[in-house]
């Protein structure tokens, strides 16, 4: 019954720079029922050692979807996990990967999202701008002593506590809502950052915090289409006014 | 304060045959905070791809505990679980990694169990004979169309969920016993085999059955030193009374 959610579901690699890693990775994706691999401007093209360490998920690997940039990527997703390291300290919710939230759970299961799970360079991880741009932040428990999984390990446990969300039956089911698209939330921002800047409310040149701030709201807001709606429709109304 | 009994957890490899593997599986091992790896008869000595995949955790390979055979493995260990492709048929107490009973996470945290945690062949896994000398089978649950997992990244998620266990303070104390090695067990076997012959009871060329149940009884009952003495006891006044 998630089958349909499980396939939309798409793990996403941001500039991998080793092939073997690429294969274990889709190899992983199949192992535990998903289907979609993507990648952000890999390092590497796709070898034969990729092929070689996916075994049987070729095909997760013929059907990757190869992007320009992280925005490309995220473009038309609306649930947006980030994996991330321990130590980040941007306050951004977070959770441990086999401790999410019931909310979460359940975003998880909707057959409405459109889902990526995000995983950053091998050597650098991702940038703040980057994490900052996914509604979740997700951690892997690990020893403190040495806490830097594998590329493809870490997806593996990722994916691993995610297949059992998605076949959970005990988890409440959301109301569905038609949560706004990373692209309709990045409009909706520009827009009033223009309308905050025609009431002289905000100076871009002074104050990036503030685009920021409301940035990070947006993304834990997680608005619905017909909110977004209802701002914009606000929004436009006060450039009429102001005009 | 379960420094101790993680320490004592041994992750072993059963004849694998890729080099890397055995370095990824060292990464893995350390990752999640253990730190012994022991390799049956590894069919690739451990090379430079080893060493290059472990990253950091050159000290779990150079530690490496390398043994010529299966029983040579286990011969310490009072606690092996191995784990399973799903459709083994074998009826043994089999649990999923993450679902196992309440009995087998205290003895996980008891301090006084040698634990075994064994992975198979890359191409074979583990055979039915090997199967049967461990105490518990663990499963991962996977996806039907594809189950078959990398190595390492099969040991990753059984660590991952082992270490879970360990570091779980919610999980009752077992009482503590000294449960018998797998060699004392050997023995015990070995000695009623020779009772069940005097008393005319079994015959080694006919059933061979017999000594594989009475053996799987044996290994789900984990007896402690002091039952085992008792039955050592018993067994030699029989042989006694027979002479």
């Amino acid at each position: 019954m998630n089958k349909k959610n499980n396939n939309d579901i798409e793990f996403i690699l941001v500039e991998p720079s080793h092939s073997g890693n690429i294969g274990a990775c889709a190899r992983a994706i199949k192992n535990m029922g998903f289907k979609k691999l993507g990648i952000v401007k890999p390092r590497k093209t796709i070898t034969k050692e990729a092929y070689y360490r996916a075994k049987s998920a070729k095909d997760i690997l013929d059907n990757a979807l190869i992007y320009e940039s992280f925005d490309q990527a995220i473009e038309d997703k609306n649930l947006i996990l980030a994996t991330s390291a321990r130590e980040r300290t941007i306050p951004w919710p977070t959770f441990f990967i086999d401790d999410m939230s019931e909310e979460i759970k359940s975003e998880l299961q909707s057959a409405k999202n459109k889902t990526a799970v995000i995983f950053g360079r091998e050597d650098n991880g991702l940038s703040n701008e980057e994490l900052q741009k996914c509604h979740i932040h997700l951690v892997i428990p690990t020893s403190a002593e040495y806490p830097s999984l594998n590329l493809s390990h870490a997806l593996q446990l990722v994916a691993f506590e995610i297949r059992k969300i998605t076949l959970d039956s005990s988890i409440l089911k959301s109301d569905e809502r038609d949560i706004a698209t990373n692209e309709e939330n990045e409009k909706l921002l520009e827009h009033l950052m223009e309308v905050l800047k025609k009431i002289d409310f905000y100076d871009p040149r002074s104050s990036k915090q503030v685009k920021t701030r409301i940035e990070r709201l947006l993304k834990k807001t997680r608005l619905d289409k017909m909110e977004m709606g209802i701002l914009r429709g606000f929004l436009s109304k006060i450039m009429d006014f102001e005009k």
